[in-house]
């Protein structure tokens, strides 16, 4: 992320034109060729023009192949969008083992992550497309779902106490990538990485396994 | 907040096509009725097609009164949206006094404004468009500053772990609104709001006032 926040937000609002991309090497011939030039197009065409704004007809012109082949390899602009970009959230290594240092170890993945995030990050598009594209939204949610609820349900428990903490968890990891990331809050944008971190490990671990709620 | 999450989302792309509204009361024709007419019209127009798709032209004509007259009254669409809508973050009372209870203090004053805001409430409306929409970001950006920035600068303080606090304080609330309003997660939309609430002020005490981050 650098500074100039919102350049890559206006492009979102762009229609596709799906000009063969220079760094396009020649359509392969083979199945398997065929298939990694789809999924390398789509990649470009998601980090370009964002999720809400790239069709699966955009991705097949740029890949030079037939759209129903697309269709037929990948099911939908959903499934192609997981496999071309890959998944994001909690690393499932993060949430096992002991509840002792997860806090500190949830927020060292997520820095690594977010810290170096380019600009055009197929995923930083489609979170701000999230909130105005029902596609997006729906995408998104059903990510966070598989990857952040499912995980803290077992690892934090399914009672009360442990869905007010799962619950607490979501919120941090959510507000911080809203705060300093996207919205560049501050003083959330400006504190060191170090220091952010230390507070956000803390905060997380407070969720964890500090003081429970008093009601 | 209903459980139809999104059918306000979709309306945010549509062409702002101002019809005369039913509710519209005759025009006056003295400056203080036309001021009012101008705001009870940009407050309809604001919540039913959002803060990006929503013109001044467009309000002046839903008030029958001439476009130069609403910029001479109010300026720009933005100071417009923020008298027509009034403000909305942490109240200052919250914020004041001493720094036990505050925590709860804070998650009260927004849950109290959360709990109960409408589908077509223009603060929901423009939080949803400013990850999309530069104008939007940019109105949201200035009003965090000012109504949440200032005021936890002031409570926390200015060191570094006073900023750390106001940090994890901030994306308590963005996450807060993020995961259990607008994305609707599990189990942050779904836990009792007591529970929640309880949680959620516990988390923001601990922010405040909790062990200091380990680094």
């Amino acid at each position: 992320m650098c500074g100039t926040h919102l350049n890559h937000m206006v492009r979102l609002g762009e229609v596709s034109t799906s000009q063969p991309s220079p760094q396009r090497r020649p359509p392969s011939h083979d199945p398997e060729g065929r298939r990694a030039d789809v999924l390398a197009a789509a990649r470009r065409l998601f980090a370009r023009h964002g999720y809400a704004q790239t069709s699966i007809r955009a991705i097949a012109q740029e890949a030079d192949v037939n759209h129903a082949l697309v269709v037929t390899y990948f099911g939908g602009k959903e499934s192609l969008f997981m496999e071309a970009v890959g998944r994001f959230h909690i690393p499932p290594a993060a949430l096992q083992g002991s509840t002792e240092g997860m806090g500190l170890r949830i927020a060292q993945a997520y820095m690594d992550r977010w810290e170096q995030m380019a600009d055009d990050d197929p995923w930083l598009a489609l979170v701000r497309s999230s909130l105005s594209h029902e596609a997006s939204y729906e995408l998104l949610q059903t990510e966070l779902e598989a990857q952040q609820t499912v995980p803290l349900r077992h690892a934090l428990g399914d009672t009360t106490e442990g869905r007010q903490r799962s619950a607490m968890v979501e919120c941090l990891i959510a507000g911080m990538i809203l705060t300093r990331y996207i919205y560049r809050l501050q003083p959330a944008a400006s504190l060191p990485a170090a220091a952010f971190k230390a507070a956000f490990g803390n905060a997380l671990q407070q969720a964890i396994t500090g003081p429970l709620p008093t009601r």
